[in-house]
């Protein structure tokens, strides 16, 4: 019997903060020490932060990751620690370092390089080769980096049929709703189909667009989910494994054994890395347990995604406090709330910037969204910019009638106004569009585009109603009014407009969308899904002809699995109008 | 003796037009058997356009290139047709077609895909397994496409070494300034290498951000470029090809019957496939030569890439007439003159926007750039509406003095004056940001970055001055007045303001830039290469936080080999500053 405490070090790490990101790491090393852990696995990359991008391509940049990781190495003792980091050689690595007091005693280099969706690791890294299995403290472990175990063959396989009785597993694994769910159900296969523990130690927090969800895991022989850390938060937990088990399941399930044979003529078995070093759990007897964090419902799960995403780009990039256009719409409303819950109500302020067209209605539920929520609001009405505009530019438009030119300029004006707030007093502008508006281009670009972070630009205005609702009931108040989410939906740039003038409900145009973008679907499949030919067409036509638009839209934060960022590479340029 | 005349189409397509692609393709199958030719080789992907990014991940867009391909294969007779298209298969490859009278002969999968600078390859593509060898009217070629030849072990060795004669290569290879040369000296070695001629047939024409520069060649088995097609230019060479001299030269040197032995020990040597037909070249002894274009100088090459790069961003996205903001100084006066080159001077428009700020002569110096370019000029002053704006925000900014807020307000007015001509005439705006600014982000993002295309975006201050002389010299007028290229540079957002109040000189930041981002210098480096070190750190660090504001940059030409695009791809968030 063998009993090794393993803890899990979840941590929120900053793309090229060397000396923020290994002190995090030299921190986390000596509380899961204090915890009564043997080992303790952090994140891959996480001496640089994940992704790194073209960093990578900077010699300078790769030398400070590998002095970060040197005083990991000299502050880690009595506990195994494995970091990730980028491992030059002849080429760069995706790598882990195994470290023992002050020592490397093995690296491993990620086998399977992702390079779809939002990744470009072929771009960088080159392929690992070998296997690892380390033994230490009379337990043997197999190492893999993330993408390693997406794979059925990847290299767990081969490492526990050399005998490793707990697969490592350090990732950085960007989150889009739903997918927590997925991995825990991929690993618990790859668990029980190996008959391995395996501890899963996944990064958290927001990079640019991406968000980390963490949910770390401990997930035993049979597949069991025996510990789980809470999604988007640095935390650390440290769970005491006995791998008395796995020696037992794999007495009765021959398939390990079939693996050793199998890879034994094929002459791949991982000789393993032997690791002095002794264990504090089997001595005390303490067995510790990480615990069973329960994941929200969808709601909340993309909650958690938007907050802690927009949280950590505006403190990452040095903000403090944001600002808001108010227009009492649903949009805005809902972004203020996520800003407040980010940031605490104080550091968001609101601005109302009415028209003449605007409604008394609007005005009023933009104010009353700012008091319930207690946040500042500012008064700036348009009308004489709008006015000073129309007659500049009188000379050039004599005779032509009233067009989407003069909406546009009223957008546009209010997004000057946020500027300058942004500008005079450092605030950063967070822009309201959602997905449904994103896609087809009901926005307009340098007005309600105008922004640093676009935090709603992933999530569909159909989403946006139930987030509003839930958020409405998990504060056990109504912050959003109800009126807010009961009222027709408008840009309010013209008298009586409506979403509806130029868009299909949004109940019709969602599910559209999302079988264009997420689905990829021609127009005719979308169009065997239920919908009108020429809606379909109409809307399809609207997405592709707006991508100049979404090129030049801030970032924000990415929850789903196709989102309008890295993971959507169309060109502004293009003919492809579906089948001829 | 064989003789056989071979036609490069180096044609500019548009991705995902697959209707005018193949309709090309076919007109110029036609035009080249007309003018004599046996074979027809078209560029890389030229049935779908390059690159056609996530398009290819949309089953639709796969099959409309098939239905297209079929087109042209319907349409091929006497001659034989290669072709650049993505074949479906278990996975899609990046292909070539060998077509001859009505029918498809063989396939050619690319084997070396690029995933590197601009390319993305391993995100879509399959990897291609087999050279492929094919003999037509008793002259046997051998197949690759673009990234093939660049490896010096590429397919050619094996295909030469099977006996092909002529090496085909198809291309969608991207401009950057130099690139020509190189690519030529590449091909003339691997020619000279494997004793085999080269017919290298490229892609030209603009998309998005790239520009493709032709640049076709026929390269003999000594590696003598024997026909140049011309730059940036829509055309048919075609040259007859004496394969008796392949022959003679093999004689003599050892190497391909080496590289025979070599690879039929290692059981490599792809079987021939052969393409029943008749050469017409060998019957009337007619001898076709593609001739010689000479490249033009540097600052030629390069005004060439704008050109074509913006007639085909603007034309190919449906616009037919720019509009530019022309405050008096280089960057805005450069551009018109770009403009008025790609899309003719009846399709540009001028306009000024003084402030009071804006010195006599800037507004002279605009008046007669317009007239001696002879486009049209608006006026329009921006007093009346930069008050309005003070008068509105001063209740929020009461008791802030002013700073870069009110800068800012003045580009954005001016920003919102060309997006509403833009909006109400259906201009496209061009803006006129060069690479110096843009990469230190002396820029008003809104404001003179506002727009549809950046067409010197990847142009340093240094070469502007360089490219201007040239232009006024080969149009053999002043066209941009002399004071234009003399007085001190100034974005006369503030009285008396110069670009050196808050950047080094030109001739100083350049070159730092240069090494920063196109030699991904240190900070310690490049201050080695002899510059202040407080200087280099001040320009390393604008040009790291302004990150933000290049992500929502409208595109522009790429002619270098480190673009502000896809080819540098760096993270907003990023706290590396170089060593610590």
């Amino acid at each position: 019997m063998a009993r090794i405490s393993v803890g899990l070090a979840q941590v929120n790490q900053v793309v090229g903060d060397f000396q923020g990101n290994s002190r995090k790491i030299i921190r986390y090393i000596r509380m899961a020490k204090s915890r009564g852990a043997d080992v303790v696995l952090f994140p891959e990359l996480s001496v640089s932060g994940y992704p790194p991008e073209d960093l990578l391509l900077r010699s300078d940049f790769l030398e400070e990751n590998e002095r970060a990781l040197s005083r990991i190495v000299k502050a880690t003792e009595d506990i195994l620690a494995v970091v990730g980091f980028v491992r030059r050689n002849e080429h760069i690595y995706n790598s882990a370092a195994i470290i023992y007091n002050k020592k490397i005693h093995a690296c491993y280099d990620k086998i399977f390089l992702p390079n779809y969706g939002v990744f470009d690791e072929y771009r960088y890294f080159g392929t690992g080769r070998h296997p690892l299995v380390f033994t230490f403290a009379g337990v043997t472990f197999g190492m893999t980096v993330c993408e390693d175990i997406w794979y059925p063959d990847g290299p767990h396989v081969v490492e526990a049929a050399s005998g490793a009785e707990i697969i490592v597993n350090i990732s950085a694994s960007p989150y889009h709703f739903g997918k927590w769910g997925q991995r825990e159900n991929m690993i618990s296969t790859r668990a029980s189909d190996t008959k391995s523990f395996f501890a899963y130690c996944n990064m958290t927090g927001g990079q640019d667009e991406l968000v980390f969800d963490g949910a770390s895991l401990f997930v035993n022989e049979s597949g069991e989910v025996v510990g789980r850390l809470p999604l988007f938060e640095e935390t650390l937990g440290v769970h005491t494994i006995d791998t008395e088990s796995v020696f037992r399941e794999r007495l009765h399930d021959p398939r390990v054994r079939e693996e050793e044979r199998r890879v034994r003529r094929a002459g791949e078995l991982p000789v393993p890395v032997r690791i002095p070093g002794k264990r504090k759990a089997g001595k005390g007897g303490r067995k510790l347990k990480a615990g069973l964090s329960d994941p929200p419902p969808l709601e909340g799960e993309i909650f958690g995604a938007l907050v802690a995403g927009t949280r950590d780009y505006v403190k990452k990039n040095g903000f403090e406090k944001v600002v808001i256009g108010l227009s009492g719409g649903i949009d805005s409303s809902f972004v203020a709330c996520v800003a407040a819950e980010a940031l605490g109500r104080e550091n968001v302020i609101g601005v109302s910037m009415p028209s003449i067209i605007s409604s008394q209605e609007s005005i009023d539920d933009a104010k009353e969204l700012a008091r319930r929520l207690g946040i500042k609001l500012h008064m700036v009405p348009i009308g004489d910019m709008y006015e000073s505009f129309l007659k500049s530019l009188e000379p050039l438009f004599s005779g032509r009638k009233q067009d989407v030119t003069e909406e546009n300029l009223q957008a546009r004006i209010r997004g000057m106004i946020l500027m300058s707030l942004s500008n005079k007093f450092g605030y950063m502008v967070l822009t309201t569009g959602n997905k449904s508006e994103m896609s087809v281009g009901y926005a307009t670009l340098y007005g309600d585009m105008a922004g640093g972070f676009a935090v709603i630009k992933d999530v569909y205005k159909t989403m946006l109603y139930r987030l509003s609702r839930y958020y409405n009931e998990v504060r056990k108040k109504v912050v959003i009014p109800e009126r807010v989410l009961t009222k027709a939906p408008s840009a309010e740039l013209r008298p009586d407009q409506l979403d509806t003038d130029t868009l299909p409900p949004y109940e019709v145009l969602d599910p559209i969308l999302m079988s264009y973008i997420e689905d990829d679907c021609a127009i005719e499949e979308i169009v065997a899904r239920g919908f009108p030919p020429s809606t379909v067409k109409k809307v399809v036509a609207m997405v592709d002809s707006n991508e100049y638009k979404r090129r030049q839209a801030p970032p924000g934060v990415r929850i789903s699995q196709r989102g309008l960022g890295k993971d959507r590479r169309m060109p502004i340029t293009n003919r492809f109008f579906g089948k001829s």
